[in-house]
C-alpha cells in the first residue's frame, strides 16, 4: 500500500490543502523529499494565488486528486543545495513557477521549451518522477531541480515578484515569439485581470502602443492612469469597436470565459494574431471566412520555458515590472478565492507564507 | 436609368450566365469598355470551373447580383494592349484570375497583397471602378488593367493551366508565406479535390514530405501513385489518425465543409499551424486548450497577390505542376455543374471557350 504523503518522503513539510471539490483549504501535514544532488531546496516566502489555483482545487478541470497543496508562483530563499548544483547556492533569492520537470530528452526540451514537452510535471497535482504526487507552494519548504528554479533579481520585490512566475511569464513569452515587441506596433490586451495587468506593463516596457479591450468602462482609468495602457476599448460598444477595426497587429486575449472572437479579429489588421491564453470550458466559435479575408492567425500560447522565465524575471526587474497584490495571511486563503471568483481583487493575492503559515499549525 | 449589360460599354462580349439562384447558366449578351491605356484585351480560349462559381451562381454566399457571368481561372491570347502597358503585346499568352482590381494605396496594395486589400474587385459579381459590374471568363473576350493580367510560360499547356490562376495560388501563398517549404518538412493536406491535388504537387515541388488526409480510403492509391503524396491517412480512423499525431508542420486544409479542427490540431507538431482555406458556412469549433498545449496556431489564406500569382505560375512552370482537368464544351457547363456538387470531377472541369463558346450563340 502507498505510504500516507506524510510519511511518504524524509522531510516534513506543512502547507494548506484541499481535500474535495468543494475547494476549501485547511491545514495538512505531509512530506518533501531529500535535497538530491540536482535539487534546490527553499523556505518558502510567499505564493501568488493564480485564478488556475481556483480551477484546480474545485476540480473544475476534471483532473484533481486531493489531497491538494496548490500554488505555482513560489519564492524563498534557499536552504540547501545539491552536491551538483552550480547556480545556486544558501541564501539566494529564488523561485519557482507552474514546472518541477520535463522529459529532457524531446525537441521542445531541447529547445528550452519544458512547458511544450508532453511530459511536463506540474508543480502540483501531477505525479512525480518518482511516483508521489506533486504539491505546491502553499507550503512552508519547496523542492525542485535547479532547472526548474530561478533567480528573483536583487531588486525586484519578493511579493509583487511572485505571480510574474506564472502570470508574467505567460504575457512575455507570446509578446517575444510572435513578435510584438517591435517599437511601432499596436497590440490589444483583452481583460484586465492577473494576466491582463502584467501585459500591459510588459507590453509598455517594450515600447509598443497598448490598448485595454474590457467588457466594463469602470477600468479605464486605473488602465491609462496607474497601467499606463495607451488607450482603453470597451467590447459591448459596437462606436468603440468599430473606431478600432482594423488597428492591431497583436492581441493577447486573456479572458478564460467563452467569449466571441469575431469582434476581436476584426480589431486586427491583415496578417495580425490573435493569442490565446486563457483556456474557455467550451470551444470557441472561430469564423474561417475572417481569418481568409487578411490572413489573420488564432494561436495559442502557454507559460513558457524556464530559460525565458529568468529571461522575463530579469526584463523585468530592470523595467520595474510588478505584479499590483494585495498581500493576505495564509489562514485568509479561502476568502480570497471567493474573492478571486468574483474577480474582487486588484490584481493577485499573495499569501505571505513567511510571516503567517506556521501560526496556523494545528 | 442604367443601362442594359449590352448596351453599357462599346465592345460587344458574349457568353453563359446565370440569371437567378437557381444557378442554371444559359447564353447571354453583354458588353465590355474599350481597351484602357492600362489595360490588356484577351481572347478567352479556357476558362476553370471554380467551387466558388457553384456557390455564387446559387447565390450561396448571399451576395448575388444576376446576371451573373462566372469564371476566375481565365485564360487566352492577347488582341490589344493599351498605350501605356509594358509588359504584354498582343499575342502573349495571358491570365486572370480571382482579381481585376483594388485601392493600390493601401499597405496590403504596397505589399502586392491587393488580395488582402479592402477595397478589391473580384474578376466577376462586383461592382468596377465605372460603377458597372464585373463579368467572369465564360465568356469570348476579357479586358483587364496590366496590374491584374499574369503571363503564362511557353511551356505551360493553357487548358491545364487555367486552374492554378485561383486553386494554384491559393496552396502556392500559404505554404510559402507560412513557410511550408523547407526541406525535411512534413506537410498535411486536408482533402483531395481542386484544391487540395494541386496543393498536393506543389508541396512535392518544394521537396517537403506530404500526407493526404481524407475522408475516403478509396482515394489513397490516386494520392500516392498519381499525385505522389508519401503517405495518406483516412481522417475517420482513429488508429490512423493516432499514429500521425504529432508529426507535422504544418497543414493546408482545403475542406469547406464544416469539420471538426481538434482531430486537426493533434496532427500538428509544437509550433505547428493548420491554414484554412475553405470557408465553411458555419463558424468551426475552436478548442483553445489544443492551442495553447504546444503554441499551435489556426490561420487563413486567400488566394494572393499579383506579383506572387506570377512567381506561382513560373515556379509551376519549371516543375511542371498542372491542374489535372477534365475539358468540357461550353453547352456542358450545367451538368458540370451538377457533377462538381456531386465531386465527381477529377479535379477541375475546365471550359473549352475558344472552341465550343461562339456555337452556342442563339
Amino acid at each position: 500500500m502507498a505510504k500516507s504523503p506524510e510519511e511518504e518522503h524524509p522531510v516534513k513539510a506543512f502547507g494548506w490543502a484541499a481535500r474535495d471539490h468543494s475547494g476549501h483549504l485547511s491545514p495538512f501535514n505531509f512530506s518533501r523529499r531529500e535535497t538530491g544532488e540536482e535539487d534546490v531546496r527553499f523556505k518558502v516566502l510567499y505564493c501568488g494565488i493564480c485564478h488556475s489555483d481556483l480551477h484546480s482545487i474545485k476540480n473544475e478541470w476534471g483532473n484533481a486528486a486531493y489531497p491538494m497543496v496548490p500554488g505555482h508562483e513560489i519564492v524563498g530563499v534557499v536552504t540547501e543545495v545539491g552536491s551538483k548544483v552550480e547556480k545556486f547556492k544558501v541564501g539566494d533569492k529564488v523561485g519557482v513557477g507552474c514546472l518541477v520537470g520535463a522529459c529532457h530528452s524531446c525537441e521542445s526540451c531541447s529547445d528550452d521549451l519544458e512547458n511544450y514537452c508532453s511530459k511536463l510535471i506540474l508543480t502540483y497535482n501531477m505525479p512525480y518522477h518518482d511516483g508521489t504526487r506533486t504539491y505546491g507552494g502553499y507550503s512552508d519548504t519547496m523542492v525542485a531541480p535547479e532547472r526548474y528554479v530561478v533567480r528573483i533579481p536583487d531588486n525586484m520585490p519578493l511579493a509583487a515578484g511572485a505571480p510574474l512566475l506564472c502570470a508574467g511569464i505567460t504575457v512575455y513569452s507570446p509578446l517575444k515569439y510572435f513578435g510584438f515587441t517591435q517599437p511601432g506596433m499596436h497590440i490589444g490586451i483583452v481583460g484586465l485581470g492577473g494576466l491582463g495587468h502584467v501585459a500591459v506593463k510588459f507590453a509598455k516596457a517594450f515600447g509598443v502602443k497598448v490598448t485595454l479591450i474590457s467588457t466594463s468602462l469602470s477600468k479605464k482609468k486605473e488602465a491609462i492612469e496607474h497601467l499606463g495602457a495607451d488607450s482603453f476599448v470597451v467590447s459591448h460598444d459596437p462606436e468603440q469597436m468599430q473606431a478600432a477595426m482594423g488597428t492591431m497587429d497583436g492581441i493577447l486575449d486573456t479572458v478564460s470565459a467563452t467569449h466571441p472572437l469575431l469582434p476581436l479579429l476584426g480589431l486586427l489588421k491583415n496578417n495580425g494574431k490573435l493569442i490565446l491564453l486563457g483556456v474557455p470550458e467550451k470551444p470557441l466559435e472561430l469564423p474561417a471566412f475572417s481569418l481568409i479575408m487578411g490572413r489573420k492567425t488564432v494561436a495559442g500560447s502557454g507559460i513558457g520555458g524556464m530559460k525565458e522565465t529568468q529571461e522575463m524575471l530579469d526584463f523585468a526587474a530592470k523595467h520595474n515590472v510588478t505584479a499590483d497584490i494585495e498581500v493576505v495571511p495564509m489562514d485568509y486563503v479561502n476568502t480570497a478565492m471567493e474573492r478571486l471568483a468574483k474577480a474582487d481583487v486588484r490584481y493577485r493575492f499573495v499569501i505571505d507564507i513567511g510571516n503567517s503559515l506556521s501560526a496556523t499549525k494545528p
